[in-house]
C-alpha cells in the first residue's frame, strides 16, 4: 500500500519512524466533503486544521458589501485553517468551502500539541510549512498593495497554470478583485496574445 | 548577568540548556544602527535574519509611483526579514530600516541551518514564531480587503497605542495608506472624542 499523502509531504522534509508514522495517522481523522460544501463556516468554532489530501478548498470572508471575498486556495499537500481562531478555538472569521470533490486529513488543537510532543520531528515539518506560508504572505501583502490586477493576474497564471483552469471563473475574479466580465476578457486577450 | 532578550524570548517556548544557550548566542552577531540607518536595501542580497533587541524597524519597497511603501513594523522581540530572499540568499524585494538606534541580534541562512540542527528545541521556537506570524498576516490580508482605512487605523492604534506614538507620522500614514495630513486630522479627531 502506498504511503498517504500526508506522509510522503511530511516525509519530504523529516524522517518518521514506521512507529510515528502510526502515530501521526492516529491523530487525524479523514474527512471527504462534497463540492460547494463548508469545512468551517465564518462565525463557528474553528475546531480542525487541515491537509489536502485531494481536490481544492478556498477561504473566504463576507465584505462589508455582503459579498464573498475569496482570500487563500489550498491544493493538494496544502494546509488550511484560520489559524488565529484554530489556536484559541475561538470563532473563525473566514469560511473554508470545497471548490471540488475533497478529501482532507484534519486535526484539533489538542491533538496536534499531543502529536508535537509525541513526534517532535514534527515542529521541523511545520516550521517549515509555517515559514514557507508566510514568507508568500509577505510577497501576497506586497501585491496587495501595488500591482496592477493585470500583472498580479499574469503572475498567479504563471505560477498556478493548472490551477487557473480548475477553480471556477467567479472565484477567481474574487480573488483577484475583478468582475467575472473582466476576467473573461483577460483570459480572452491573454489567449489571442499566446497565439 | 541577566540573559539576553533572545534566549529570555526563546526560554517563553522553550528551555535550553546553558550549553546550549552559549551555542545560540555564538551564531548571531549583535549589530547595531543608527537612526534612519538601512539593515537590507531592496535589491541587494538579503544575508540575514534580525531578531530586535532594542528599538524598531520598518520594512518597506518603492512603488511603482517611486513612493516608499511600508508594510511592516518589528519591535522589541520581533524577527523581521525578507524571508523568501533570505532562504534563498537571493535579491531582497524589500528594504528594512532602523526607525530609532537599534540593536539586533542577525544570523544568517547557513548559521541559522547550523543552528537549527545543533540545538533542535528551536524548530519549536521558529515553528510558533512563524505560525503566529502567518496567521497574523492572514488577518491582514483581510482587512487589506475590507476595513475601511479609518477603522483600521483604530484597530491598529488600539493594539499598539504606544507604538502609534514611536513611529514617524509620515512612515505610519504610509503603512495606513493615509496621507500625513489625513492622518494628522484624524488623531486630533481621535484626541477631542476622548475628551
Amino acid at each position: 500500500m502506498s504511503p498517504h499523502p500526508l506522509i510522503v509531504h511530511i516525509n519530504k522534509h523529516v524522517h518518521l519512524t514506521e512507529a510515528q508514522v502510526a502515530t501521526v495517522l492516529s491523530h487525524f481523522q479523514l474527512q471527504t466533503f462534497a463540492k460547494k460544501e463548508h469545512l468551517i463556516q465564518e462565525g463557528n468554532i474553528c475546531k480542525n486544521l487541515f491537509f489536502v489530501s485531494k481536490g481544492c478548498l478556498r477561504l473566504y470572508f463576507m465584505n462589508e458589501k455582503g459579498q464573498e471575498q475569496t482570500i487563500q486556495f489550498a491544493l493538494e499537500t496544502w494546509w488550511m485553517t484560520d489559524l488565529m481562531a484554530f489556536e484559541k478555538s475561538g470563532e473563525s472569521g473566514f469560511s473554508i468551502q470545497a471548490l471540488e470533490k475533497v478529501e482532507v486529513m484534519a486535526i484539533t488543537n489538542e491533538s496536534l500539541e499531543k502529536l508535537l510532543c509525541e513526534v517532535p520531528q514534527l515542529e521541523r515539518y511545520f516550521r517549515k510549512v509555517y515559514q514557507r506560508a508566510y514568507s508568500a504572505s509577505l510577497l501576497r501583502v506586497k501585491y496587495l498593495y501595488t500591482m496592477s490586477k493585470d500583472i498580479f493576474y499574469e503572475h498567479f497564471a504563471s505560477l498556478y497554470p493548472e490551477f487557473v483552469q480548475r477553480i471556477p471563473q467567479k472565484v477567481l475574479a474574487s480573488f483577484l478583485g475583478f468582475s467575472p466580465e473582466y476576467l473573461s476578457e483577460l483570459r480572452k486577450k491573454k489567449t489571442v496574445e499566446k497565439k
